[in-house]
């Protein structure tokens, strides 16, 4: 299969990429030094890519950002990064994407643990990832063209605890090798609609 | 206790107002011909209202619209509406209220059945729901002051058969006067990151 991995530098989307390019045709796009370059902020820069790389089998997203911060110091401000980038970002990468993903084709994005289990400062990426659940959701039951749509959601990854460490305290830190797999279920396998929560 | 409905002339709005005005001071506030003026979709005029209004106990959130259209025809643009008034405005509602709320006071914001039961067109609506949703869980484990947050989700109104029944098939229509329950719930009982499910 040929395989677009948005955010393909990141510490998942490296994951990812290890763990799909052994059977698939990887395409890794990104902010910079990558295949093809995108900005999810941007609709335009969406469209661009797609037009770039033509037709695919699978679209993964391993990006998005969002502010942390206590819910009494977030402003609609601070709030805007995790609505503009985790959030309408994955979601315009699917509604701008459709057109380009083969028949029985998929979308897997990212979402996080913190929707389900809430942490301090982290109720602006909650927002974002709960919005995103539920679209994929949602979306699944009518895509057309066999084309399915999943979800992960990590815990906080091993890799990531010396810079996240701190906000996800008790958690059980999971390997990126592990969440990796998830995706590749996603990819590889017929569900749809599907949270694949990575706990 | 005094208690701030936005979107009070809706019909939502309505049965919330008519079952807590029993025993509160109800202020109504909407886009046109309430108490106080109000459009969620602009953080300058939350602003204003809290302005005018001073301290409450309540705000209660009964407002927020989606554009319905299967995902392949959804454009960005169209998703716009559910992003900018259901998620943001309700959002933006409680980062702009908390210091208009006193202490042990709370704020409802409403979702809805499609976040966890999907329907045909309904992808928008859902993503925003499930926003909110998750901003309620994550954002009630930090609120300051002993400030409490839920969301009612209620399935489609008996009332609103007419207009939307044909998007709910099967769907077992609940009376607004069981929805407002909830919301009195929320308001007078003690539990904070619910979703209050009126299915």
């Amino acid at each position: 299969m040929k395989v677009l991995i948005v955010g393909a530098s990141g510490t998942i989307g490296t994951a990812i990429a290890k763990e799909l390019e052994k059977d698939h045709e990887i395409i890794r796009a990104g902010r910079n030094g990558a295949d093809v370059q995108v900005d999810l902020q941007s609709t335009d820069s969406i469209k661009d890519m797609y037009e770039k790389i033509g037709k695919v089998d699978a679209v993964i997203n391993a990006s998005g950002g969002a502010s942390f911060a206590p819910v009494a110091e977030l402003t609609p401000e601070l709030n805007e990064v995790a609505i503009s980038s985790k959030l309408k970002g994955q979601v315009n990468l699917v509604l701008l994407g459709i057109d380009y993903v083969n028949d029985g084709g998929s979308f897997t994005l990212t979402t996080g643990v913190m929707m389900d289990d809430p942490i301090p400062k982290g109720v602006s990426a909650a927002m974002a990832n709960g919005g995103v659940k539920a679209f994929v959701k949602a979306a699944a039951i009518e895509m057309p063209r066999g084309i399915r749509i999943n979800n992960v959601s990590p815990n906080v990854l091993q890799e990531s605890l010396d810079k996240y460490g701190d906000f996800f305290p008790g958690f059980e830190a999971v390997p990126s090798s592990r969440v990796s797999l998830a995706y590749k279920k996603s990819v590889e396998g017929k569900q749809t609609g599907q949270t694949y929560e990575v706990y």
